[in-house]
C-alpha cells in the first residue's frame, strides 16, 4: 500500500483554511463539480478542477473514480473517551427507566464503575476494546478521533490509558489518528475525596511533566462542573498545561451555568466542550476568544437532556465543532449520522454548517486544523465519498450510513 | 445452502404466542440462558435448554455457537413505503430549514414528484433500489419487511410496485419476505381533482378485483386523514377489502385527531399506523379490538413532531408494533437502532416492550403472527443474534447497530 491515489470526478465539498471558521463562515463551503483530487504519500498534492494530467492513469498511483458523488474532508470526532474497561449497560436502562442519579450511583454505577474495571483491564483488553469502536467509526467515516484519559485517575492507569492510544497510532495500517487528551481531572478519586485541590497539585506537579516527558497526549482537559472541579482548580489545571506546551480543553456548563465557557474564552482554550447551559457572556466569551464551541448532541439525545444553543452560538460568531462524546457511561454510542440528524433537526444548524462542525472545526478544535480537517494541498489525504451526488444524505437517510467509503492517508479502508 | 441450522449456547429472549401481545403481556418474555435452536428446512423444530443430542454435529446441519451472546426473533418492520421512483433530498433541507409545507409543494416537493419518478421507473430500477434498502435493514436485523403501493396512484404503477415486491419474494436468495400491502389510496391523484369518491369506486371496482386475483397484496390501507381520504371513504375501501379477503391497515391520526383509530377497532383492522394524535377514545377502540397500534418513532423525529403515545396505549391495553415508516419524503430511514432508541427513551416503552413491538407484534400488524414474530417451534428460523450478552445494547449503542448476524430460515446472511 504506497498511499498514491487519485479520486476523479468528485463533487469536492470542503470548508478551506488552517483554522477554526466561525459565524458565518462555516456556511461558506468549496463545492467543486467534476473535482479531483490527487494524494501522495499520503499529502494531498492537487485538490481542484479536473486536469488531463490527473485523469491519466500515473504509475503508482491507484484511481477512484468518484462517479460525481460528493467527496468530503474526512471526519473529525473531537471528544471521546473510546478507551475503557467495562461497559455499563445495565445502568443505561436503570436511567431510561427513571431512576435518579443518586439511585444509580447506589447500585454500583457512574463514573467508579468505570474507573475500576479500566484499573483491572490489561492494555491488551483495552486497545482492542477501543479497536472495536474505531473500526466501527472509520465506516461511519472517522479519519481521526480524541481519546481522553480520565478512568484511571491514578498515575499508571492513566498512562495506560495514554499509552493504548499512542500503540494504536503507532501502526502503519491505524484506521484512525488519535489525539491523546490527558484528562486526569475526569473525577475526583475515591482516594482523594474531599482533597480536590491536593489532587490538582498531584496531576500539576507529578502528572503533567510525566505525559509532556513522554509526549504521550497534546492536549489537557478537566471536568469543570458543580460537585466536580471549581473554576478556579480548572484554571489553575489548564494554565500549568498551557505552560508545559499541551492545549487546552474543558469540559463546561453540562449541567448547570457555572463559568466553563468564560473560562475557556479567558485563557483561550482550544475548545469548550458540552455547553448545554453556557450563558450569553460564555459565548461572548469564546466567540471573543476562538475557543471553538464542541457541541454533544448524541449526550443530550440520551440523557433527554435539552440541546446545546449551536444555532444562537453561530449566530454569536463562535466556531462550532459537532463530536459524539463516546463514552461507556452517558452516550455509548459513535453515531456520526445520528449526530448530523440531530445537529441539523434539532440544534438548527444548516447541513453547511454541520459539514463545517465535523470537518475543519473538529480539527481545529484538537489543534489539526493544519493538517487536516479539509480538502487542501498539503493536508493529509483523509476523506470520505457519500454513495450519492447530494451532501444532502447525510441527513436525509436519518441515522443510517450514507459514507461509501472512507479514505485515510490516501488508502481505501472501506 | 440447506436451511439447516443449530444455534447453540445462546441466551434466548423472546416474546410466545401466535397472536400480538397486549398491555402489560408486551412485558413478558422467555428469558433462556444457554439455550438451542435447530432450525430444519428453514423452520424451527426445537427451542429450549440445551440437549445433548443438539449439541452433537448433526449431518447436514450448520452449527452456529452464540457464545452466551442474546438471540432474539427476527426484526418485523411493518410499515414502509420501500419501492419507489426518485429520491427527495432537497425537500427534506427545505423543511428541516423551516419552509411551509405548502411552500414546498410549490416548488415540486410532495408526495406528487414521488408518483410522477415511479411512473417512469422501470420494474428493474424500481427492484433495484428495493433491494439496496433491504440490504441495509437486513444487516440490522430485519427478516421481514412490509411494502406499500400508493406510488402510482394508477392502474398500470401499483400493479407494476406490487409485482416489484412478488419477484423480490420469489427469489431463493432473498433476505427478507415482503408483506406487499395495496395502498391505492395513498393520495388522490392529479387526474381525479375533486372526485375523491370516484376515486374509492375504481378502487374498489377495478383494482382490488385485480389486486386480489393476482395475489399481488395480502392487505390493503389507506391515508385517512385531513384534506386526504374521510372517514367514510375509508370504511368503505376497507370493508371492501376485508370482503374480498385483504386485511385491513389504516394511516390514521397522524397529523390531526380525525377518528382513524375509532374506525380501526370498528371494522377490527389489523393495525392503524402512525396515532401521533389519536384520541383516549381512539386508544380504547384499539385495545377492545385487538388492533394493533403501529408507532412511527422516526417520521416523528424527522418531522419534529411530538411522539405518538406509546407508553399511554400500552398502559390502555393496546397491543403496540413499532416500524420505520421508510419513505422517500418525510422519513428515508430505516434505522432500527434509532427506532428503539426513539421508542425507549421517548415514548417510555421498556426495553423489553420495544422487542415485542419489533418482534411479534409486527408481524401481528401484517397477519403473519402464526409464522414469525418468535422462537418457537413451527415458527421461520428467523433471528438476531446480537453481539454481546445483553439486550440493553439495543439502546445503549444508541443509535449504533448491535446486531452480529442476521439469519433468514436458517441461512446466516451476515
Ligand atoms: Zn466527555
Ligand atoms: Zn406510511
Amino acid at each position: 500500500m504506497n498511499n498514491n491515489l487519485i479520486i476523479k470526478n468528485a463533487r469536492i465539498i470542503t470548508p478551506l483554511g488552517t483554522s477554526a471558521l466561525k459565524g458565518k463562515e462555516m456556511n461558506q463551503l468549496l463545492d467543486l463539480t467534476g473535482g479531483t483530487v490527487k494524494v501522495t504519500d499520503g499529502v494531498i498534492t492537487y485538490a481542484g478542477p479536473s486536469r488531463p494530467t490527473c485523469e491519466e492513469p500515473e504509475e503508482g498511483y491507484e484511481i477512484l473514480d468518484a462517479e460525481g458523488r460528493v467527496l468530503l474532508p474526512g471526519f473529525i470526532d473531537s471528544h471521546t473517551h473510546l478507551v475503557f474497561g467495562g461497559y455499563r449497560p445495565e445502568e443505561f436502562i436503570w436511567r431510561m427507566n427513571g431512576e435518579s442519579y443518586m439511585s444509580i450511583m447506589q447500585r454500583g454505577g457512574g463514573i467508579v464503575n468505570t474507573v475500576h474495571a479500566t484499573r483491572e483491564a490489561t492494555p491488551e483488553e483495552l486497545k482492542c476494546k477501543a479497536e472495536w469502536f474505531i473500526d466501527v467509526m472509520s465506516r461511519m467515516g472517522v479519519t481521526t478521533v480524541e481519546g481522553k484519559s480520565g478512568y484511571g485517575l491514578d498515575r499508571d492507569t492513566e498512562l495506560k490509558q495514554l499509552e493504548v492510544m499512542r500503540s494504536i497510532n503507532l501502526s502503519p495500517q491505524r484506521k484512525v489518528d488519535i489525539a491523546a487528551t490527558f484528562l486526569g481531572a475526569h473525577a475526583l478519586p475515591p482516594e482523594y475525596q474531599g482533597r480536590a485541590d491536593e489532587y490538582i497539585d498531584f496531576l500539576i506537579h507529578e502528572m503533567l511533566p510525566l505525559v509532556r516527558e513522554k509526549q504521550l497526549a497534546e492536549n489537557c482537559d478537566i471536568f469543570c462542573e458543580q460537585g466536580v472541579f471549581t473554576v478556579a482548580q480548572s484554571r489553575r489545571l489548564l494554565q500549568a498545561a498551557q505552560e508545559l506546551g499541551l492545549g487546552a480543553k474543558i469540559h463546561a456548563d453540562e449541567i448547570v451555568s457555572f463559568g466553563g465557557a468564560e473560562l475557556a474564552g479567558e485563557i483561550k482554550a482550544l475548545s469548550a466542550d458540552h455547553l448545554l447551559h453556557a450563558s450569553d457572556t460564555g459565548i461572548r466569551a469564546m466567540a471573543e476568544n476562538k475557543v471553538v464551541a464542541t457541541l454533544l448532541p448524541l449526550t443530550a439525545f440520551t440523557l433527554r437532556e435539552p440541546y446545546a444553543r449551536g444555532r444562537d452560538m453561530i449566530d454569536s460568531g463562535c466556531a462550532v465543532a459537532l463530536a459524539t462524546d463516546l463514552n461507556p457511561g452517558s452516550c455509548c454510542s459513535g453515531s456520526i449520522p445520528l449526530t448530523f440528524a440531530l445537529a441539523c433537526l434539532y440544534m438548527h444548524l444548516t447541513l453547511e454548517e454541520a459539514i463545517t462542525a465535523m470537518t475543519l472545526n473538529g480539527a481545529a478544535a484538537l489543534g489539526y486544523a493544519h493538517r487536516t480537517g479539509s480538502i487542501e494541498v498539503g493536508k493529509q489525504g483523509d476523506f470520505v465519498l457519500l454513495d450519492t451526488d447530494t451532501p444532502a444524505v447525510l441527513v436525509y437517510y436519518t441515522g443510517m450510513n450514507s459514507v461509501q467509503h472512507t479514505i485515510k492517508g490516501g488508502r481505501i479502508l472501506f
